[in-house]
This record gives structure tokens, C-alpha cells and sequence, in this order.
């Protein structure tokens, strides 16, 4: 008997019908012999709607008051849920995040999981019980509800899988699994078996619809995560830390093992900024403050004191970013502030480029061969990013996408 | 500086714009120098959706999930509503009813409220903030989410006034205050500007929209209630321990304060009953083990060691009554059942009554000089109670209200 966690997002229980299946989908789980913790989202656009609501009776709403209001749509998930399993024969009981002992910062939209009391879970378990846990909330150690920020269910679901010991953590959602890129933009992407945490965790934060710090979580408590359709039996993708990458030194090892795109990108150029000690310091705070991550950063080398600042933001923050960055740039004597929002960030990310070279020459060359210009880079230990014009970004993708040998048969797959 | 509990309804509470309407009043009330607490119910038709979509997954949803199901609708309005104060500029907070402090019992569905600890309500108090508490709800020892019945929010309101020992509850509502009779049966109803807590206790069982149980808190803790419309600013009825018609006795003590009528109601015979002890218990215990509440009892005098029992149910329980009656009566030998569902009760109710005779006489004659046929007949020490046709019973209350000197001047209120 193994104890599993499963995790459904929004799409996947869309509706009463949606919400049946799942729970058949759950049902035979724990008819296989398993101990079963479900962590689930809100129900389909249900988040989006609370936002609405709040937004039509206040401009800027309160982010403690909003942290509550999300957190219903979860509640109404898993106790639905249960109701859906009890109808089906099944011992289900639903449990809240703190009722499930999710314990958070205070940080309210973007709380961080900072302990995990399993007792109730296992209480429940004990009593044969299938659990339900509301994903996406915590709770304060002054018993204040918090959100853990969007895609924050993957990340209740491998802190409750670490807390538990499980066997793994299997994330149910609307794709068959991960990719070696985004099949909508390359047509020969296939999907993988397996992925390590680091190159997932790159992957995670340049595209791929999964929450980073879920992944984090996963590679440090070392709890494996499935990623696989909620609709079809396919295998999915497993992501955890040995994978036969590392294992396989030689021609497996020596490669790129996917493509990440994102169009939520934008540009943040500062002009003839005078170049002294504390610059980036007096930029960069003020973004921080107003919880705007700060992407790419370039400077350039200075002339003549003076010298240009250009950083990407995600595209959503960019409003509030410019009106940061403008007031700011009054206080280093009327710099210019140059916005530009039609960017992509292009990456190619793996395991085998720790130690080997040559991948970022063949990525410039590719897209030079392809007469892609690229605006800036960045890279990591096993990651090289470009940001590109965004109508550029199919065809770039593409040409990478066969440079690296990752072309399979073309897909059918649309995401 | 008074200390004031206000509660809002869902009717009062339907949308984004009432919802900014009640947050003005709201201020107000701060702005006047009070200290404010306000319980909300869910908004408009919240909770019937909720249960809507409970049962498109489930035949018979599970009570203890119903339950935290149904707690969301509060935990939203109570947020939104806090979210409008703060964009009005004053300093809000929403708070659960275990945050409150509301501790209940175990009954799900129906749970009373065992105990109130007001300790977070009065930290938020003393900080300045206007309080935002979810209605209808509350938390078992357990932890576990309770919510208290139809009408719950009064209770919750009441129980909150009477823990801070608030100089008053005002229960906002779509009427004006509480009637000598229903306006849109009797349109000579007139506003009563005050009752007594045993009057209003008896129109709250006999029709008056307001959950009983908060009456009964309201006198155990001689916590006055204000009923009032949540859209002008007339000045209600206030609901308290003494009132004229005790301080002032002759003339106005000695009268019927007002007609109540209800029309869920449905009556159940089982003929031919062997009258042997315990009949009675038989019958009724599974009734209330399924969480029926019987009404008025009627059992005939026994004609050769057989009778007939009739009583009353609410007409929304009658399919589940007459399910468990007809099974009872399978083990008294085949006794049959019959119902009947086009019933209604109509009763007077007044302190009046109390050690004063001819007011049953009264009631009855009057219904005889209309040539309305009385079903069934059940008393209290200050209400007298008949079952008619529901077919007759606009007739019938604006009879009793002329005969027991009620009438005003005719009305256009329609409720």
C-alpha cells in the first residue's frame, strides 16, 4: 500500500461533469490499494470571477481581505469533491489549508509554505478516510488566511507529499505531461519521460506551466512530481532527481533537453543614467517593494559618466513598473524611461551544459542563421536565455528546437 | 461612545452596488462616534446556488462538507464587504466565525451556538477597526466548520451584541420593522414601533422572517434588537424585554399585538392506530432523528383501542416525513397514512393574552362568522394557533386583524 497525493487544477474540475470523472479517476486509486490525498484548485474561472467581484467595489482591494476571498474557491473545490466521492461510496473528507496544518509567512497573494503539520491528514488517513485538501492557502500563525500567489496549488500538493512521506506527488492537468518545448510554437516538440529537478525548475520559471517553487520543494524533500493529463491514462512526465540524463553520462547526458518561450515579457530601458555608486540599488529597491521581479538586467558600459540601464519585467507588471521606474528616474536628474512590451524570453535549458561548451555559440549562430536578433542574454549553470522580438519566437523556438536534436514526428498536440 | 452589532442581509447584500450602499451606512455609523461590528449574510442568492451545485454531484450531499460549503458564501460577502469599506477610507477587517470566536455544536446543518469568545473582536475593536464578521457560521471544538440554519446570521449578530454586551443589535432587512400582521395578506398591517421579546418570539415561530433562536438570545442576554430596512433610514421596530404594553397596562396590555401566518405547513393522519403506550414515542423520535420538527399534535379519543393521530409539518419536509411515517406505520399493522399540503397556520399572538380570558372565543367566532373551517387548534400562553385552508387565509388574517383592533390606515407596503 503506497500513500499517494494528486493534485487537480481549475480546468480539470471546470464543472459538476468534470468534477465526476476526476473523482471516478480518484476512486479507483484508492481501489488499487492506495492511501490518497487530493489536493485541488478552484473550480475553473472561479478565481478570476472572485477578482472581478472585488475589483467592482474596490480599485485597489485590500490584499488580506482578497487572500480570503480566493481562498473560498478552493473550499468550494474540495468540499464539492467530497461530496462527488461520498456519492460514489467512497470515506472522503474535506480539509481546509489550515485544517490540513499548511502553515505560511504573512506575505498575503504570495505567501511561502514555512511549516507543514501533518497530524489531521494522517488522522484522517488512519481512519481510512480519501482527503481533500484546499490548495493555493495557508494560514498565519495569528490564524489569518493567506494565498501562496498563482499555480500555488502544485506547491501545497509536494509540501503536503513531502510532509506524508509519499511515494510521490502526481499533478493532474490539461497537458499530457512536459515537453521539450511548447507544442503550440514547435509542431516536432515530444514529450518527455522523465526531467530532472534543476533542468524542470529552469523550465518552470521560463514557461512551462508550473509553479517553481513547487518544484524546489520537490528537489529538496527529494518527492517525485508527475505531471500527466487528468482526462487520458498516458504515463505523463516524471520529474525527480536522478534521472537517466545523469545516470547516462555520454550521449544522452551531452544534450539541451528542452526549449522554454515566454510572452510575458517586457522591456525597461533608463537613459543617460548618471553612473555612480548605489544606482541600481535606488532602481531596483523600489520595484522589489512593490513585489515586481526584475527579470534580465543590462548595463552598459559607461561614456562619459552617463550610461543606459535596460531590465525586463513580465509583461502584467509593466504599468506599474514604468510608474516606479519614472518616479525614481526624476531623482537621478530627468533620466529618459523607454518602455517596449512586443519581447519574448527563448531558452534553452539542460543538465549537459554544466560542464560542456559550445551551446551558446550554436544557439547565437542558429538564430543569427535564422536572422533572429537578440535584444539581450542571460544565462545560468545549465540555461541560456535570449530575449527576442516576439514575432520571431515560433521560428526561433523551431530552429533551436531541431539544432539541439530534440525534432520528433510533428505533433497534433496543441497544449 | 456606543458599541453597535449590525447586521445586513442577503437581499441587502445582492450586489456590488448594495454592497457600496450598506458600506456607506456602515461609515456612517463609525463616523458618528460608534464602535462598529456588522455580520453579513451571504449576497442574493448565493447560498441557493451553492446548494445547487452541491447537488450536481451529489444525491444527497454530505452534511459536515455542506457545511463549509456553504460557510464560503459569508467568507465572500464579508470580504467584499470589507474590501468596499477600506476603498471608502476606513480602516476594516473581515473576520470567519471561528476567527469570532462563534463556537458551536456538532450538528451540521443546524448547529447552535455553544460559546463566544469575543477576544479577537475586541483586539480589532481597540485597534479601530470596523469588524466584518461572518454570519450563519461557526467552528466545533474540533475545529470543524458548522453553519447554524436558515436565518443563522441573526443568531450570529444577536450572540456577538450580547458577548460585547453592545447597546444594541440592529438587524437590517428588506421591510421596515415587524408588522401586526404579513402587509401583502393584510394591507391594513400596521408598523408596530416596538415588542416585547416573548411576542416577537411567537411571530418569529409563526411566520415573521427572523431566526427564533436569536430572539430567545436577545432575552437571555436583555440584548434590545432593532429591526429596520437596510435601504431608508425609518426607524424600525425595536424588539426589547420591556415594553409599553407591559409598563402601561389597561388598555393597551390588553390586546393581541399581532397575526402571524404561515403557509409551509402540511398535515399528516395515520388512521386506524392501535392506542396502546408509546404509539406516540414510536412515531415521533425517527421523525426527529431525521431532523423534522412536528408542529401541531392532534390525537383523537380512542373508539374501540384504535385512533387517529394528525400533526404538522413544515410543507418542505413533508416527502421525507411522510417517507418515514409510512414505514413507522407498517409496524403498527397497516395503519394508513394520509396528508395533505394546502394548509396554513394563522395565529394571534399578544402578552395580552396572558391572564386574560375570551380571546380564543373571539378568534373562533370570527372565523365562524366567515365561514372559515378550523383544522386543528394548539395554544401557547400568549398565542392561540389555527390550521385552515391555505385557500382561506387572507381572509382569514385580515378578519382577526380587524376583530382584534389592528387595523390602520390601509397600506401599500408589500413586504
Amino acid at each position: 500500500m503506497a500513500l499517494v497525493v494528486q493534485k487537480y487544477g481549475g480546468s480539470s474540475l471546470a464543472t459538476a461533469e468534470h468534477i465526476k470523472n476526476v473523482a471516478g479517476r480518484i476512486g479507483r486509486t484508492f481501489d488499487d490499494g492506495n492511501q490518497v490525498v487530493v489536493v485541488v484548485s478552484a473550480m475553473g474561472d472561479t478565481t478570476d470571477d472572485l477578482i472581478d467581484l472585488a475589483e467592482s467595489v474596490a480599485d485597489q482591494p485590500d490584499q488580506r481581505e482578497m487572500d480570503v476571498l480566493l481562498s473560498t474557491g478552493e473550499l468550494v473545490s474540495c468540499t464539492i469533491m467530497a461530496m462527488a466521492l461520498r456519492s460514489l461510496g467512497y470515506k472522503a473528507i474535506s480539509l481546509s489549508g489550515a485544517q490540513a496544518g499548511i502553515e505560511t509567512t504573512t506575505s498575503y497573494g504570495q505567501a511561502q509554505i514555512a511549516g507543514m503539520n501533518p497530524d489531521r491528514i494522517m488522522s484522517e488517513l488512519d481512519a481510512d478516510h480519501i482527503v481533500i485538501v484546499a490548495g493555493f492557502q495557508g494560514v498565519t500563525p495569528d490564524l489569518n488566511v493567506t494565498t501562496l500567489g498563482r499555480g500555488g496549488s502544485d506547491t501545497t500538493a509536494v509540501a503536503v507529499a513531502a510532509a506524508l512521506r509519499a511515494a510521490r506527488c502526481e499533478v493532474y492537468t490539461d497537458v499530457e505531461g512536459i515537453y521539450t518545448a511548447d507544442p503550440r510554437r514547435v509542431p516536432k516538440a515530444q514529450k518527455l519521460e522523465e526531467i530532472g529537478f534543476e533542468e524542470m525548475l529552469e523550465l518552470a520559471s521560463y514557461g512551462v506551466k508550473m509553479n517553481p517553487r513547487s518544484i524546489e520543494l520537490g528537489m529538496v524533500y527529494d518527492t517525485p512530481i508527475l505531471v500527466a493529463s487528468s482526462t487520458d491514462d498516458g504515463p505523463g512526465t516524471l520529474i525527480h532527481g536522478e534521472t537517466d540524463m545523469n545516470r547516462d553520462v555520454g550521449e544522452i547526458r551531452n544534450r539541451v533537453g528542452g526549449i522554454a518561450t515566454d510572452t510575458n515579457v517586457a522591456k525597461i530601458t533608463v537613459r543617460n543614467v548618471r553612473d555612480r555608486p548605489g544606482i541600481a540599488a535606488n532602481l531596483f529597491e523600489p520595484l522589489a517593494d512593490q513585489g515586481i521581479s526584475v527579470d534580465v538586467i543590462v548595463q552598459n558600459a559607461s561614456v562619459d559618466g552617463a550610461t543606459d540601464m535596460t531590465f525586463t519585467v513580465k509583461r502584467t507588471d509593466l504599468d506599474r513598473a514604468r510608474h516606479v521606474v519614472e518616479e525614481v528616474s526624476r531623482e537621478f536628474g530627468g533620466a529618459e524611461v523607454i518602455t517596449a512590451s512586443d519581447l519574448a524570453k527563448l531558452s534553452i535549458v539542460g543538465t549537459g551544459m554544466l560542464d560542456a561548451t559550445g551551446y551558446a555559440s550554436k544557439m547565437f549562430r542558429t538564430l543569427a542563421d535564422n536572422e533572429i536578433n537578440i535584444e539581450m542574454i542571460t544565462t545560468s549553470e545549465i540555461r541560456i536565455t535570449c530575449i527576442v522580438a516576439e514575432g520571431q519566437l515560433d521560428r526561433a523556438a523551431r530552429a533551436l528546437h531541431s539544432a539541439f536534436d530534440l525534432d520528433g514526428p510533428e505533433s497534433g498536440a496543441t497544449g
